[in-house]
């Protein structure tokens, strides 16, 4: 026997998706806190890129974080919590990326009424998680130096669904092949008005610049 | 309005990609040819890898290339094609990994009566492609030292879908912190009798081992 079940187009559900993230927008405005959804290929560096910012940004803001992953491992938010940092987890059992409906879960568990900044670490994936909005005000992509330059050219849409793109691991430049300036024209004709910085998560290099643009957001 | 539409559930659709995939290692074991399904993250190092394959065994076995990208790009078949090895490209169209469908599709346009092995880069990806069977003889997963050692505990499903494990980029290992021991007793937990070598692309080291093990599934 065949099974069949009915269920909306993608679409609608996308749609769903986006209603949701609205949501989650609004009551994050309501309670003064800026949001930035971070998204990249696994081991880029995210979780090092939030405990830096963590380091650099904890006189002018205070943070929280919400740590996606597949699986349900709190290797992350345990590093986030050693810091000092109010940190909760969501288990996307398998999935490969975080929803609308996961996030509003996810940060309702955190003690927002003392956060200013929250920081949303999405599931390691260069591909799925820049299809589905959650409601943050902005949309990180971290890559990587030793990912290679060529990544632009071969996952266009996450790079033309972020505001802000880091380039992490610049510690690692003198010993990989990575053409900056073929990589940056990749990324301009995806997405011309990126805002980028290169940066060493491992040294600390380059925050300065970052830092910066995050202290003109939080402290509008 | 809203729009419905009736679609099969997901367990007869995974059913339908198995279908294909058999009729797929059929077809391959008709001709004679061996296949790898090679899956990673973005940029850990999977067409080096191919290339490196390609040197090393093109004295016992001739080779065909399928790559796999989520966007209309031939930058990694361009690769193969200059190292004088016929490639096909296929478009996923965003999509996120490789089905067997789109295997078989790309194979054909290959000259099938004179290789003995297949070698498929799959979409940069470390969640989605391990749901997805090619059909192909086994599935290879390349990790890479620069992503770090905590990716078996993170990304479990990969690690368990996989027959051979290969372990990128060890030429960075003085420069960056990985503990080889955390990693491979993750591994030991999800996937015990998984085979691994660990190898540089970049310089050809390790390769030996890979060889070995590749020449003797090749040449049963």
């Amino acid at each position: 026997m065949t099974i069949k079940s009915t269920i909306q187009v993608v679409e609608n559900i996308l749609s769903a998706n986006d209603q949701i993230a609205i949501q989650n927008r609004t009551f994050l405005d309501q309670n003064g806190i800026f949001s930035l959804n971070i998204m990249a290929s696994p081991g880029s560096g995210k979780t090092s890129f939030i405990l830096q910012t963590i380091k650099w940004s904890s006189e002018f803001c205070k943070i929280g974080v919400v740590e996606g992953d597949t699986a349900a491992v709190t290797i992350d938010a345990d590093k986030v919590s050693a810091a000092g940092i109010p940190a909760t987890q969501i288990n996307t059992g398998g999935d490969c990326h975080l929803d609308a409906m996961m996030l509003k879960q996810g940060f309702r568990a955190l003690p927002l009424e003392s956060i200013d900044l929250l920081l949303v670490e999405n599931v390691g994936n260069l591909v799925c998680p820049a299809a589905f909005q959650l409601g943050t005000h902005k949309n990180v992509l971290i890559a990587s130096i030793p990912e290679g330059d060529d990544k632009p050219y071969k996952y266009p849409a996450m790079y033309k669904a972020v505001d802000v793109l880091i380039i992490n691991k610049t510690d690692l430049s003198p010993y990989v092949d990575f053409n900056m300036e073929y990589f940056l024209t990749g990324v301009q004709m995806l997405n011309p008005d990126l805002v980028h910085f290169p940066v060493s998560c491992k040294t600390g290099e380059g925050f300065t610049g970052w830092i910066d643009w995050l202290r003109s957001q939080v402290c509008k």
